[in-house]
């Protein structure tokens, strides 16, 4: 997605060889505009899968998938990162493994909210060692709903999550995708192929 | 808000005469559309203040936010409850108490995001005895930036959020007055002012 790509390009800041910091359209202060167009074009890609719900994690999830759901005018769910004090009944919960933090957390979403008709969109905002995504995946098999594939702002490719995922015979469509932070540079995957045509 | 009323009456929850749930069209399960609508009518209630960013708080302001950010056109903030890794140099930030969880927590907002020159709307979900909204206008006033006003989806009128931010001038519009929960039973404000006519 050349929109995104172009903001990465020119407002992501690059840490280290491991770590984009994207906080001033995504991840702390956010671009409403770029959200909806993202929104649009998960819509795009996942047309033909009959979505019912979308699920994604709290925080930086919840913009691009309300967007999504926006699109296909269908409920968003995002799973909690600590317990609220009115939910506390009939949780599906999941451990989600941070190796940059060195914790496990649990998160959870309201059983009543998906059932064995549903067909689940998660959408999430990065995609790394892909723990998050392997925890909303545990949550939406409990509840007997079907994973009908993954949407990802930024898929951060030099890490193994993207890979994993699709061994695991999930579709996984990112917008954006990193192949490496090397030099204080984004280099994206597409632009590699595009260098070989 | 009419619409945002109904949607009360239908869905919500009254877990006790303090407590209303909306977990399932805004707290933790989202309805996209109506959030459409309440960025709508947000975005109609302060078009002639001269907004120029909206803040708000992780995690169930983000979505109305967004929807107001994407009709003015202007980036949204999310204060951040937990500290980010890669959030750690200029913060500004302020102390909230939660009355129902008996605790204090600190909130943050990247410094470089708000300036003297900003007019800040602020949006949130609920208003109850304004602590958060309380917290997000300190650290707006600490940016040099102006509050222009607070938007609410739902305020519970009975406690004293409303009254204590009107007294100190802020202008406060929200969407859903609830005047009481007694009963089990969800009354409007504007419904009382209605049987009066």
């Amino acid at each position: 997605m050349r929109l995104l790509q172009e903001k990465i390009k020119n407002d992501g800041q690059v840490l280290s060889d491991q770590i984009l910091k994207v906080d001033s359209f995504l991840n702390h202060q956010i671009d409403p505009e770029l959200m909806l167009e993202i929104g649009k074009e998960f819509a795009k890609r996942f047309e033909d899968e009959g979505i019912t719900k979308i699920v994604t994690i709290e925080s930086s999830g919840i913009a691009p998938a309300v967007m999504t759901g926006l699109q296909f005018n269908i409920p968003v769910i995002f799973a909690r990162k600590r317990k609220s004090l009115t939910l506390t009944e009939g949780l599906i919960t999941a451990s989600v493994h941070s190796f940059t933090k060195q914790e496990t957390n649990e998160i959870s979403i309201a059983q009543k909210f998906l059932n064995a008709e549903d067909k689940v969109l998660i959408i999430d905002d990065f995609l790394a060692n892909g723990q998050a995504a392997l925890g909303l995946i545990d949550i939406v098999n409990q509840s007997g709903a079907e994973v009908a594939g993954v949407g990802i702002v930024i898929e951060k490719s030099f890490q193994d999550g993207a890979k994993m995922l699709s061994d695991q015979g999930i579709r996984v469509e990112s917008l954006a995708r990193v192949a490496s932070l090397a030099n204080g540079e984004v280099t994206f995957k597409s632009e590699k192929v595009e260098e070989l045509v």
